[in-house]
């Protein structure tokens, strides 16, 4: 069949909407009609060629929500007319990973996924001349109508709104979950969020609902205090007007009983290496969580005096926040459906998919939190 | 009162072994009849000049055994004639580190400690002239007697031999509550050791206490397969005899399930940053955990790309094992007297106090694992 899709050609270029070929779901794939998309950081990381690993031509996007239209041989778990998230970091109950408990990174499809293929060694899509175009992340959400493995799609109820529910697929996920899942943060707590862009503001709601006493956002800009605080952000600290941001916010988080300070978790959502260090060494002496949530530049590396960990901080990392895709995206539709978390305020822009080029605009410009494209 | 003590009266210098003046013990604090201590390497990092917080002159020594024959006003846990092991590390069950459950980083007196003084601030111990010595790492068990903070000694058992319980005081309380205490291993688990000297030793011993099904050691000197396959190394890689270590640790842990490979958790006993890299990128993707016990040179840094733990590596570091001392340095005692752990072989070499210089001589030589000076 024939689908529209917003191709990347070449590194660089902008996408390049147009109709492309999609082959049906084989054995063990669903076909699934995408309603919204959203655009991420990591969409841009790849488009600009900064990805080592981006391959072209491709069809990007992986924050999806959208509807079943068709199913391969074999499928059990998702039918037509089921309404769905894709999931990048699918959950396929079966191979090690899934099995240890212990992590969310589902290895069954990795290899493939990281070739932009589906499981079988080939893409279901394909330029009008025949060329085969990679899928991304397995996800490929910038085509109105995509194939993924079966295990890659999570059911959610069927009242949730498209194009509120696709930030899901990706952002929302990843910031609260680092919360729940990965620090494991408890009620009282001290938290900080360094980078209040998309994922910062969700890490912010995530330690709100996991009761967090004080949540200290950290950004160069003095223009995101206002949304961040709307989320959960009880202090702010700009770190261009202080001395050192770390000395800072270990006086914040004194008390008269605890004269020592430092967070007891804190968050890295900004890619930059040297921010994660000043969000390691801002925690608590024995006991303080760092988690590495950005997505540092090629090649960067992240350093520190082993002192540090020594003196009983530790050092973490999330993907997709840690989150069992199958298994915990249905749950978090439902904590925006009953009102627990907010989504719609992130939503700063719609657009239609030939407008996608300009939702890539908005976020260098700083203007937008999340822009999503309506199918 | 007269005690003989060994002072380090500059960096870089032999120990001294002359008759020392040491005050009695102040309200909170006991005086210790020192009866063996063990040489350990951060005793060697501090006189050699190479702890930059090295103060001189001092009374090193950390790791002894005991017995109390006067206490000040107000002690309440110890009585003369108990059996004790100074801890390094105390624990006043008050500060808000004991009290959060999270860390055994005792801070009520990290601030005299320190500065090589009793926490009001002054010295015990004095050189003939009056020159005030400094205590060090509150312990300064290389002289006969000694004055420390109560909640700086663990009460022990009495029928347990002074020379062997004395190894608890650092080295074996590291090695094992390094594994039990940080890394929290379960049964089943594969783990690397990287340094079979006497921390990695103890390392291994814990591993095999917690029940660990494949326990590979590293070290670059093949002499020391016979002891560490006697406290439980399973497996042995000497590093300058494969192509890359990490790779190799993470094909000896695949199995026909687990084609991903990596170790459930790593001990870097060796105190080279760059070893601790390696000991971090060696554990399984999705849950490895690495912890750092060595101490590394001033200044050095440990450094990865930050892909390793948003992959679901966990860095963390332990001192002192963990322990609380007084409360579970008693444990580990019975632990030795139930035959549960053992210590006697690691015990290598004995001497009396006039030839403690030996002992730093042996473990430059490397000939020894632990120099136990018996008073």
């Amino acid at each position: 069949m024939k689908t529209r899709a917003a191709v990347a050609l070449e590194a660089g270029k902008p996408l390049e909407v147009m109709e492309v070929n999609l082959d049906g779901p084989k054995a063990g794939e669903v076909m699934v009609e995408i309603k919204a998309t959203g655009i991420c950081h990591t969409d841009e990381f790849t488009r600009s060629g900064a990805d080592p690993e981006g391959l072209f031509p491709a069809i990007l996007g992986h924050e999806g929500a959208g509807v079943v239209v068709e199913v391969g041989p074999g499928v059990t778990s998702v039918k037509p007319g089921d309404h769905v998230i894709p999931l990048y970091t699918p959950e396929c109950r079966e191979c090690a990973s899934c099995l240890s408990g212990k992590t969310n990174l589902c290895t069954r499809i990795r290899a493939t996924q990281g070739q932009g293929l589906m499981p079988d060694g080939t893409s279901r899509f394909s330029l009008p001349d025949g060329t085969p175009i990679h899928h991304y992340m397995g996800c490929s959400t910038f085509s109105n109508f995509t194939v993924l493995p079966e295990i890659a799609v999570a059911k959610v109820r069927e009242d949730a709104p498209f194009d509120k529910i696709c930030y899901i697929g990706c952002g929302v996920t990843t910031g609260i979950g680092a919360v729940i899942n990965t620090a494991k943060v408890e009620i009282g707590a001290k938290a900080v969020v360094f980078g209040l862009g998309g994922i910062g503001l969700n890490v912010l709601q995530g330690l709100r609902l996991a009761g967090a006493d004080m949540i200290i956002g950290v950004d160069l800009n003095d223009d995101r205090q206002e949304m961040a605080t709307r989320f959960g952000m009880t202090h702010f600290i700009n770190p261009t007007k202080v001395e050192n941001v770390v000395q800072e916010i270990v006086e914040m988080t004194k008390t008269p009983f605890d004269q020592i300070g430092g967070a007891d978790y804190s968050f890295d959502a900004t890619g930059n290496v040297r921010v994660m260090r000043d969000a390691l060494e801002c925690t608590h002496r024995g006991w303080g969580q760092s988690v590495i949530i950005g997505v540092a530049p090629a090649g960067a590396e992240i350093s520190t005096r082993p002192f540090q960990l020594v003196t009983g901080r530790v050092w973490k990392g999330t993907a997709f926040g840690g989150a069992r895709g199958r298994t915990d995206v249905p749950k978090i539709v439902d904590w925006y459906m009953d009102g627990k978390i907010e989504i719609d305020p992130m939503i700063t822009h719609t657009m239609p998919l030939d407008d996608i080029n300009k939702g890539f605009d908005l976020m260098h410009a700083g203007e937008s939190i999340r822009s999503v494209v309506l199918y």
